[in-house]
């Protein structure tokens, strides 16, 4: 009995049309990091559970895919654990790998394991799937990519600067309009210092990001609904309400930290990312935005985040700085600055946007048509001269129906098609027919490498 | 506690160096299978179990890695089960999902599912990793990468010239001096039925593969040991002694199968194999080598395998014609025919041999010194512009000591280094070292963008 195939939920394949515009955005990532000087590296998709757990919370944890060890994996279970059916415990006894989660963690224990082979600052960037097991839903999924890249063993503020440059060149060269908002980690702990509550600065990013929406005062009711005293709303106001220029922004932010020195610190570490990154030149808007906290417990300076400007859709990429990420493993000291391309939602951008060039989709140049073997093997034989000459080619494999094959370059978007019979047989010359224009000409073999490379 | 980290046993990292190395081959195999018309597909890295299991023999199945279901995996597992500790049939409780195992049943899978958006012939190619719970050894892996092309949809013997052709290229374009072996299913066939014993076919083969080690004698001893007749020894003699070229050898093949049909069919098929490929050109040796069994209850047809002339190692690519792969899932009568890359092995070939251009290793083609803030806000100017030209480049990003940013760029082998510093900063150009040469010349922007395109 054959059995009705299926993928697991949250999994996807990608045909050949997906891959080539998947393949699109990655080489395009890919190759802004080699210009900016990041070295590729890759982990193996399988750490071990020790590596990994722990790191993304309690609630990470559970989203972990574990891998059941090999063999006789209840060997060496405590029996008594299997009869009591704790999955979390029995799970760890019988699970020694898990999937990584993000590439971030991998990265950790990468420059740890590797420390004494690299060269610091490392400059790395990585391009592989991480899995999660969420719930899926309309652009989440159980496998996606990320694009990482990262320098590590360096705290100056122009890797920064390189970073907003990269962020901005990629988006540039895919043609999709960005903002990037900047925000740092010491300004949000400067505010919580202002108000004497450290552990309401959740609350507080969240009530500054509805300004827009709910205006003012119903942010104050809010904060006050959440605990915050009057004094502390009256405080905070002017920064919820900051406007104007980055320039202004900054202004202010400074004289309402006057005598905070994080927040100073912090204020100050914003202007040099800004200015040197605006000396430079920007295609993207540049924004200072205080309600950014993204992963708060992990950032240390720098957060970024970018949205496009034509699509309604989360964050398309982010990051920021960390100063401890390593320690975990046993090398503290190594401070960090990374951004995360999220592939799968500039995927849902540049469909949205349609924004693919045309030529991506061809997945030949041209095929030529088989009318038999004496044709096929003449076909076969200027192919591969073509090939030489850097042309993508093929023949149609069986000598079928001229309208069958018409219609595989037809529908594949082969720009042209090739055809040798029998008058070309005798005559040597090649007839070539646009697909687009409908237009014939016959070629001798160099005029149709001339007139397709 | 830091924990020291580790990872899996049998997995691996790879760093800047060995990814450079390993994505010149990739990129290599990629372009090729581009030129000749392959398109890209890729499958999730989780397949459902009922997907895997079966498909690859009983030991196959053992060397699967299965991923622990998520949540309360033991929720709807019969207590009774858990009680008796039958591993096997526990894991195909609480386990859904393996990781793929190779890249050809997923394959198989994707073309039943997506058979209605496929145009076929079909002809894909597949750069992805797979998993095995094998025992790790020198060059055996837990996670290595396959890079495989086929062609489904399609009889033609067409499509076994255009691979071989294509694996010629790609070893050509790689340096790397092969000989390429076939076979034919159909042959072996002929074989087991001249001699009356199909299940002894892997017998012979075997001691067909040993007779330039050991000689005709002890090889017919060692056949009638493994219980095969005097007399069918007798006959199948000439085809373990086949000597001269290949078409010499395809003439006694011929003549030994004089009434077996399929032996016959099988030799007309390496004929025609043989003779298109030659005629089109090859760089490769080619060798019709009988002995050739691969994976023999899977092949149907044409069996192709490729031998690094130069480096003692197994076989490095590898393929053949199958009948009915996707039937399993459904869809009957879908002939293909493909090939298999061994990256890892063709790493350690082209490691063994020296083969990479030596560009490969190169980070960044140029890294600026850092002599402090103005200096750096000018050199990024300048940096900005070698990027728009295509010309990868980087800044040290502190203000370091000389000799420490001097000594990245040397270990890094990034070709030149450029210094703007108090002189260049007035004067407005750039100098620029050439680490090679050790020379130095001082140079406007213009010059600087010329000189490293």
């Amino acid at each position: 009995m054959a059995q009705k195939p299926s993928i697991p939920k949250g999994t996807r394949d990608f045909t050949p049309a997906e891959m080539a515009r998947r393949n699109y955005i990655f080489d395009t990532i890919r190759e802004v990091f080699h210009l900016f000087g990041f070295s590729q590296i890759e982990t193996p998709a399988m750490e071990n559970l020790s590596t990994l757990m722990g790191k993304y919370g309690e609630e990470g944890d559970k989203l972990l895919f574990k891998t059941l060890n090999s063999g006789d994996f209840l060997k060496s279970v405590d029996p008594e654990l299997i009869r009591t059916g704790n999955c979390n415990r029995l799970a760890s006894c019988i699970c020694e790998k898990g999937l990584r989660y993000d590439l971030t963690v991998p990265f950790a224990r990468f420059v740890v394991m590797h420390r004494n082979e690299l060269q610091f600052p490392f400059k790395r960037f990585q391009i592989q799937p991480v899995w999660r097991a969420d719930r899926p839903q309309k652009g989440r999924y159980r496998e996606f990519y990320q694009c990482d890249a990262d320098v590590v063993g360096s705290d100056s503020l122009i890797n920064e600067i390189e970073l907003i440059q990269l962020i901005d060149e990629v988006f540039r060269r895919l043609g999709v309009r960005i903002t990037i908002k900047l925000n740092n980690r010491k300004v949000l702990a400067g505010i919580a210092e202002l108000i004497g509550a450290p552990d309401k600065i959740i609350d507080i990013t969240v009530a500054i990001d509805k300004i827009d929406k709910i205006g003012i005062e119903k942010v104050q009711e809010e904060l006050i609904g959440r605990g915050i005293s009057a004094e502390a709303v009256r405080l905070i106001t002017p920064i919820i309400t900051l406007s104007g220029t980055n320039a202004e922004r900054l202004d202010r932010l400074e004289s309402i930290f006057a005598s905070c020195e994080i927040g100073l610190k912090g204020v100050a570490e914003l202007r040099e990312v800004m200015a040197g990154t605006e000396a430079l030149g920007l295609n993207a808007d540049l924004e200072l935005d205080v309600s950014l906290a993204r992963g708060l417990n992990y950032y240390t300076g720098t957060i970024i985040e970018v949205k496009a400007r034509d699509v309604e859709i989360g964050s398309i990429t982010g990051g920021g700085r960390y100063d401890n990420l390593t320690g975990i493993f046993g090398l503290p000291g190594v401070s960090g600055v990374g951004i995360s391309f999220g592939a799968d939602r500039i995927y849902d951008v540049l469909n949205t946007l349609n924004l693919y060039p045309e030529e991506i989709s061809e997945a030949v140049k041209v095929m030529f048509v088989n009318f038999g073997s004496a044709e096929a093997a003449r076909s076969l034989a200027v192919i591969r001269q073509l090939r030489a000459a850097g042309i993508s080619a093929e023949i149609y494999p069986d000598n079928a129906k001229m309208k069958k094959q018409m219609g595989r370059a037809d529908t594949l978007g082969i720009p042209y098609v090739a055809i040798i019979g029998e008058t070309e047989l005798v005559d040597g010359t090649i007839t070539l027919k646009d697909m687009a224009s409908g237009e014939q000409s016959q070629l001798s073999l160099q005029d149709l490498i001339e007139k397709l490379k």
